[in-house]
């Protein structure tokens, strides 16, 4: 899969570039061809780095005069997301989020963009499966071709965007099962995966919130860069930023539903159990009453003397472990 | 009901074309003739567009030139409720909200509106009662015919905000006598119905604050295709969309505090189970240890040989347990 | 009281008019008069329309020029506080508050004011003190009458807004009460009264918070109705405004802290039942071992044939009891 | 200590006055001359009126031009800390704080301060100690005279913002004892001496957050009265008051969090006294049960006859009890 | 190390000056050279003065030309972190975060820092590594000298502020810990360790967010002082700070997610508890119960003549005592 560029250039997975006159496209250029493809102004180059070494960072620096500082934040991972703009281009650290393993492991894989007026240079260090849509639709819109590198931003961002709300989707589903579980059988264990959703959603929030505030400061400045039919579709990739971070709010919100109505419950369940205790104290200990009665050693206890008292002791103990049963029953406490 | 518009044309529900100088009402026009209508500057088309099939979509971007993010926005359901300005129109989703069913379940149906400066389309998967509103009021309404479309979006948009008052209000009563009954008869199982109603107020909030929200900006900025006059109508649904929201908010509010309630009065009922439980434990064992005491083999116990002993063991038994009631019922632990 | 307007008039209860050069007051005009005083541009013309009819509200809206929407408000009752601008007047409505009846009930009457140039129309349907008040005031501050109807406005929004403020001292007083009971006797059902308080305090934000706001917002743009000396009274106004809203939110602040302490309290309370539960169920469980003991048939128990064999029993029951009590009452258990 | 001010003049404790030009100080001046000294440009003048009386109040509104609505405020104690700007002075009311008496009562101290172009006049009905510092430092900041009244009000208002700092620094040394308390000993009363302070705390950001606030939005917009130079100092000040809120906010959120400590320390003692609950009942039950044995009255019971049957019994008894008393002990129940 | 300057001069640690031609370094200047090294505009020159004296304050002061007021703030140690704009300089306060000793206690050391257009002057009372750092990289950035003051200034802050996030990795890697505690074996200890770990993110935030406030406010306006190429690197030392700041609140939201699930995890095992002590004691009790009956006096008991009646009686102790364990263990009340 992986193209080994032979002496000194980049390691690069995929080179694609497209003449936005022609709508031409050219598939798995050389890295070393990328200065010259450059060179005409009509082409957009998209540069897809994966498991950059040292090395290609500073190829890529001097390639494209990128910021000593941006390639720093490439090279250190765990950026919080963002976008920032330096002299001729954009430099945009953003997660793909996926479910992985069987419990549901949250994984966030970090992509930085960077973003000039003809050319995408992605960098990973994972596999990110954006990647693949967008080199996809990125074909099938070639009749857009006039928005530049701009559409081919969009389409890589939306694609890791819209990837959200699936995954919110399951999480969602999986909170309503517990809900279910806390209303229904009460599963004591349910406040550790309560909390373990908890988490995830926190992580999700930290790797969206970010991006949806540059996002609004971006659109609502001049933008230089880009021309203004592009604009709408970066309003479109902000839109489902909010609906995304709007839906990790709502999550999060239901979540803390879901715990409050965990504790209550877990209360109620507590004082049933109390109730519980009370009458089942309450009926040994007067069966108990009656047997204490009649082993006291007075001379003079009729009761004793009677063929049947044993049985009447016997019964009467019955008796009122029977009633008091059917009573507490009755209220509830049982 | 519904017409089947015969070659090519858009399946339409509803059609209304009014005539702004002659204020002429023309109900149920062909689809094949809207083209023809919005040549005509005085004409305010609307054309009410429900469960539309993908070619309905496709008709309906060509003959009114929508952006295909708008369109695909309309495609893709349960969109968050916003207003997005396009070139010459404005794109709006808004959600009817509805109790249905014994159980009060919440309905959000969505309604998406284009709106031109001399058209209205409204596209809708399910039935909008709003949309029946509009239509009859907008009749009734024709001496104000020359703020032209706006009005029309007025009055539907106006009739979906206005409905969510008296849903409020059921939600209102229900929750008073949630409150009622939670001093009242106590019921744990109220914590069921808590939770229901907060999850109902979350999804009734994001259907209102967004909207909220994007009107307070539109407001605030210049409205280049609508007239001045227009605005005031704007500003009142506005003002009715805080009032909406703001109620939410209040419900919210009340209900965190009957939550409270609930969690204290429970955390009460614990506390006298447990005074109850002390009570009942410490008279039965006083009893008891009567008996034991009298059911000791000493050989010189005086009263083992009195003739009302076991009469005055029992009286004692009596005595002690009454006057331990009386007092635990004094001291209010009973 | 009332004055019914013979024909076609409206049915008002207190006009008033003041010349602002001759500083003359007209009481009790006739409603027929109104369209002649507004014509002399020095009069300031005060109409209190009290639980007007349906055709009061239309000749209001002939007489003055009101905008539909705004008479619709006035119509509609349970209108959100607010201040909304019209061409030639200002919409503003607020809530006097009182507390009636054995129970403080929360009372909240709605007051519709619309603020014209040189008219003041109040419009509502229960009787307002603030306008018996303002009555007074403004014929005591006949001096300063060159501010207009500014300052006619401002004397009667300020008197009901600084009305909110003794309101206020009485529900602090009652929580000072409260918070007192609670660490002293403490009483479950202060629970109930915390809720009650705490609702009176939502309701009464909600009065004055949006009121506040929009304050804020007219205060901070060029106001062309009122000379830039009648500014400085909307300032006090506002000023009140924070103060009452300042107060509530203390109040809502300290509200939640006597629950939070209500809520330990009771959690102590709870340690302190289990406490003697424990102490209560050891003392009684240890003596009634000693019966126990001596109960037992064993042929060889030399205490049984002791001559104070049963006093000694008795004693040492009575001893280990005592013990026991005394201990536990040493560690505070008991 | 009080100067009277024999016919007419206004009854002042002290009346300073520094010409800028000669540095020179005229201290105690007769309220009669300020009249006189205002007119000569380049002198300062402090009047510092304590406890006044309704004629004060007019006579200063007279001499110094002072609008009626400050006038009044003046008056009215209880007003919120504020900065209001009126023609040709600023109107600016603030606290200064104090603990008193053995149970550090919070006492706050409501000073009004008119600041005008070359005047300063301070009211308050309860001593303030920051008058005495700022006239000891007004005379020691001679040197820079230079920056007129301006410079005096910043001494005074840094006087007592400072002063908050050692009195937070007690309420914090107080909640470092708290907090050990609660993790070491535990006094279920600290209870209450958190939400003593808690109050404390409210009433303390009561008295600076406003200020705070105001004073943000005076050093963001023009100040037409001082000059640049002085504008550092009220930076300084602005500095502080950031300084004490940020100090007062952190001790609320460290108290909530010894709120929550305590109540989680509390709830852990009540597992604990569970476990002691059951301990102790389940040793005494289990010996109990050996006596209940060996009460019963089979005729053929071996034991019964042995020679050691009873301190066999005995012997088992305690046996039992110190077998569960060392488990239970072992497994941290005891 | 120190090295004291001989007659009169400034106890300085360090003096390194750089021609920004040249870029030549000169280490340790006498700081009675500082005068004459300034005057040569190309010269950058950075005084870092450690523990100093009243009177290294006046000479910085005269140097340097500081303001009293930052001079003071500098005199006056715990200041909060903050960005003052002097004339002529930039008065920075901020804290070197570092966890020491056994117990990871947190210790946070104030570091002044003087930022003119071609000096920095760093004041410290205690060690500040980032000093160190700071004094390294500047020599290994030489090629950027053209940055000037605001260069080294990055170097120093991005030094201090990048060193939080290991110290932040230690207390998340704590906090996963305790999480793994509490849903394992869980210790009713880590609440004290959880309160520990808040109030260190408390200080932490403390000294960390109102310096990402300031910046935040410095980046948006003019900066007459630094070079438009300088800008990004306090834009990257921004982002830093937000990370780090982010980083904070995110570990405070876990830290209370832990707390919670603390919390309901110690409610859950108080349920386990209570349910355990009603088995016990409805074992023992009915065991008891049995033995109860047959220590009865009761002429005729037919069990008690049998041969077996013993052992029968034992044997139905054990039973029932057994199949109520079997009973209570499958439905997990043991």
């Amino acid at each position: 899969m992986r193209r080994q560029i032979p002496a000194g250039g980049i390691k690069l997975i995929k080179t694609v570039c497209l003449d936005t006159k022609t709508k031409a496209f050219t598939d798995n250029c050389l890295a070393a061809d990328i200065s010259e493809l450059r060179i005409i102004e009509d082409n957009i180059v998209w540069a897809d780095v994966a498991d950059p070494t040292s090395s290609d960072f500073e190829e890529l620096a001097e390639e494209f005069g990128f910021h000593h500082l941006s390639i720093e934040d490439c090279r250190n991972e765990h950026q919080r997301p963002k976008v920032e703009e330096y002299p001729g281009y954009y430099f945009i650290v953003l997660y793909e989020a996926q479910l992985v393993g069987p419990n549901d492991r949250l994984e966030l894989r970090e992509l930085n963009i960077f973003l000039g007026k003809n050319y995408l240079v992605t960098v990973h260090s994972q596999p990110i499966r954006a990647v693949e849509t967008a080199a996809r639709l990125w074909h099938e819109w070639s009749d857009r071709a006039e928005h530049g590198s701009g559409l081919l931003a969009y389409i890589l961002i939306d694609a890791i965007v819209d990837d959200y709300l699936p995954l919110l989707g399951v999480i969602s589903d999986r909170m309503d099962d517990l809900e279910d579980s806390i209303f229904g059988e009460f599963q004591s264990g349910a406040i550790e995966e309560i909390f373990a959703i908890k988490k995830k959603l926190l992580y999700l929030r930290r790797s969206v919130t970010p991006l949806r505030d540059v996002f609004n400061t971006l659109l609502r400045r001049e933008q230089p860069i880009f021309a203004r039919e592009t604009h709408v579709y970066f309003q479109d990739v902000f839109d489902h930023l909010i609906r995304v971070s709007d839906t990790i709010d709502n999550l999060r919100d239901m979540l803390s539903s879901t715990m409050d109505a965990y504790l209550s419950v877990s209360g109620n369940r507590m004082n049933m159990i109390m109730k519980r205790l009370t009458s089942i104290s309450t009926i040994l200990m007067s069966v108990t009453l009656v047997a204490g009665i009649y082993g006291m050693n007075f001379d003079l206890m009729p009761e004793l003397k009677w063929q049947y008292g044993y049985v009447f002791a016997l019964l009467s103990m019955v008796g009122i472990g029977a009633g008091l049963y059917l009573y507490l029953k009755k209220v509830n406490w049982l």
